[in-house]
């Protein structure tokens, strides 16, 4: 049984690790934290480059098992433990939407977001995964705008996590535009009691960061 | 039964969606192709974009399920045809790390290729999904020279599909550096029958294209 294996979790706060981390109390499954000062060089020790020659976090060891990538590490838990019923099954007709939305978000949106934040503007938008920032947009609007309540329908999901993480994050540094859709998306999000969890527990841990 | 259901396949040539080719011809299944004159405008059609509203290829319909992303499409189509075994089982160990390269691929490899191409380093590579490109590239070699032959093992999975496509373009235009380990993943690829059908079916479209 995938439950009996340990499962330990490279975190850093704030960092993108904090999806893994609300992924994780939406599972409500038992896990170990390494917390590592990431700004202070601690991913660049030889033992979790072992883990993640990048040297960044999120990572996981779940037995033997090293997966990183937020949204590869969501994916994979959300299929480890399906209990929690976040993640369609192998044959329900919704597990194709569910895979184009969590690579979706890494591949398409956040590299648009690190375009935007940096004034960059493609000549050729054929070349850019997500076309051009403003189709990308409205295509969010659209997606965000349609979720009821939840990105793939009625039940919570992966999806939510991974790219409700991603849609919060641009909304709060101002990258994706003020919009009463993602507003009122986010505020469904803040209301689940597995992400206060993760906040109030990151909480002492971002503020001693800022400090620093 | 999923393999009941017809399922249309989205392709230009020469595109991203060159992968999902070479991945339906490793599956074996039947499908039907749209060809899409993309750099002629066939992605702005309202039918298309109702598809994918970024009106960029790859893109499947199955049934009546839509994914796009060419990463989700080969993983999804993996779980989806489990017979040819190109996915680990759910339970077994080596999905862990089965996700982590289909997901690393294209939201860190691909990122770190347009920053390249483009020639824009990062001043804080705390920042890029693949730090910095030195250590992506050191990174790269590693995995591809303990490939055995394939990236996760003795078998050829997905994994080869989506990051061996990276790989071999990166190579193809000079982004990656010339290296043996490259090279020897790569010959094993084109050594396959079915990325070699993919070229062939491919080949007349691609000249028309280039024509154009």
């Amino acid at each position: 049984m995938r439950s009996d294996r340990q499962l330990t979790f490279y975190h850093a706060v704030p960092s993108r690790s904090g999806t893994v981390h609300w992924m994780l109390q939406e599972l409500g499954i038992p896990f170990d934290v390494k917390l590592l000062d990431i700004r202070g060089g601690a991913g660049q020790t030889p033992e979790f480059l072992a883990i993640n020659p990048l040297g960044k976090v999120p990572a996981i060891v779940h037995g033997d098992t090293v997966v990183s990538e937020a949204a590869a590490i969501c994916c994979y838990l959300a299929d480890a433990f399906p209990d929690a019923g976040l993640a369609p099954a192998l044959d329900d007709p919704a597990r194709g939407e569910y895979l184009r939305w969590l690579f979706f978000s890494p591949s398409t949106i956040e590299p648009a977001f690190v375009d935007r934040v940096r004034q960059y503007e493609a000549q050729d938008s054929s070349q850019n995964s997500y076309r051009d920032w403003n189709t990308l947009v409205a295509m969010l609007l659209d997606v965000v705008g349609k979720a009821d309540p939840w990105l793939i329908g009625e039940n919570f999901t992966t999806v939510d996590v991974v790219m409700g993480a991603t849609i919060r994050f641009g909304c709060m540094f101002d990258i994706l535009p003020k919009d009463p859709v993602f507003n009122d998306y986010i505020r469904r999000i803040d209301a689940r009691p597995a992400y206060q969890r993760a906040q109030e527990i990151d909480a002492p841990y971002f503020a001693a960061t800022m400090a620093g």
